[in-house]
């Protein structure tokens, strides 16, 4: 039998959004179509783990054409379920979850902030562009209600497994974590986190002078 | 002889932001020390694990006593190198880059935003909190004059390698990148990548229903 998604290793999924990105980029520039060798080179990767990762999804390329470029966009935002939006909670309205919800980014990849939420009571009724700031203890009830698949977590590290397992226990099933803290979480949930403070002193310790 | 933290493999480095981060927590609950045992158990380590680690940086502990928390923090942060505070310019003014600008995060991790710039015509001279947005043009003169070690790249995809050949050209010495693209630099300068485009990408495959 052939490999399939549920095949996948975790770092060919990875390499996904990096072949999406440079077919992103092909298609501004109107290029129709493109070989596994050109999807590698600009990624510093072999043309047959290019192959061999996108078999895992499909047969997608055909011998001395490649891969038609908008056609394999359109497979690949399926496959990561970014062609489809999700309404998405924001959890914690300080500085940084702010920002988030100033952020355009998270529409185009499928993520709809429909309600945002923060335990401090001096943030409740607070205005988020769209959005009014909720107590926590709506959380559950919101959720429900507005069907909502996915939360961002965007408060202070002691804070942030307290709030994953209040979301374990709703219909939640995916977080994104910017708080700098490892949650545990039932399986039924995943989670993927951007560790802003750990990256800068990751950065800071490469450039330091000794 | 014993290992340095030349010899400090890069998951160890990356270790030390985690075991900072526990640290800073039980300073903030009054706690004076630690065995590497307990900060192995909140991080799902071995305690073994955590005594090598830090061994790469130096003597530590002490039998029986463990870690004491406060001179610990302070040598990690020495070790990070974010205890003091570098020059850093912001590149992309656009949603995510004015989105970072207005984060409190940076300062406490010792990066001190001194100028932004911008690509676009029409972005440069608007206000960015205190700064005014500077042409291209005037990086390699503003890194200079402001002796500007670290730079954090905001710019769309297919501005980003341009940028950072650019930054190659001055004295910076690390590039914090949010742009959805493996940039090409030389080995002189040390480069971070958060990716929050891929970061949505992969949280929504791991929760996409079949």
């Amino acid at each position: 039998m052939s490999p399939t998604r549920h095949d996948a290793p975790n770092p060919a999924v990875r390499r996904l959004s990096l072949y999406l990105r440079q077919l992103e980029a092909l298609h501004e520039r109107s290029v129709r179509t493109v070989s596994s060798r050109r999807l590698a080179e600009t990624l510093a990767l072999t043309d047959a783990q290019v192959r061999k990762d996108l078999a895992y999804f499909g047969q997608f390329g055909r011998p001395g054409v490649g891969y038609e470029v908008d056609p394999l966009i359109h497979r690949l935002r399926h496959i990561l379920g970014t062609d489809t939006v999700s309404n998405t909670v924001l959890i914690g309205t300080g500085n940084l979850g702010r920002a988030l919800a100033a952020y355009d980014g998270f529409v185009p990849k499928g993520f709809q902030l429909v309600a945002c939420f923060d335990g401090d009571e001096k943030k409740v009724g607070k205005k988020v562009g769209p959005m009014t700031t909720q107590p926590m203890k709506e959380l559950a009830a919101t959720v429900t209600k507005l069907d909502v698949r996915l939360a961002i977590l965007a408060v202070p590290a002691e804070a942030a497994q307290p709030v994953a397992d209040a979301l374990a226990k709703t219909t939640i099933r995916g977080i994104l974590n910017f708080a700098p803290v490892r949650l545990k979480v039932p399986d039924t949930i995943g989670v993927r986190a951007l560790d802003v403070a750990a990256e800068l002193e990751q950065l800071s310790f490469l450039t330091r002078i000794d």
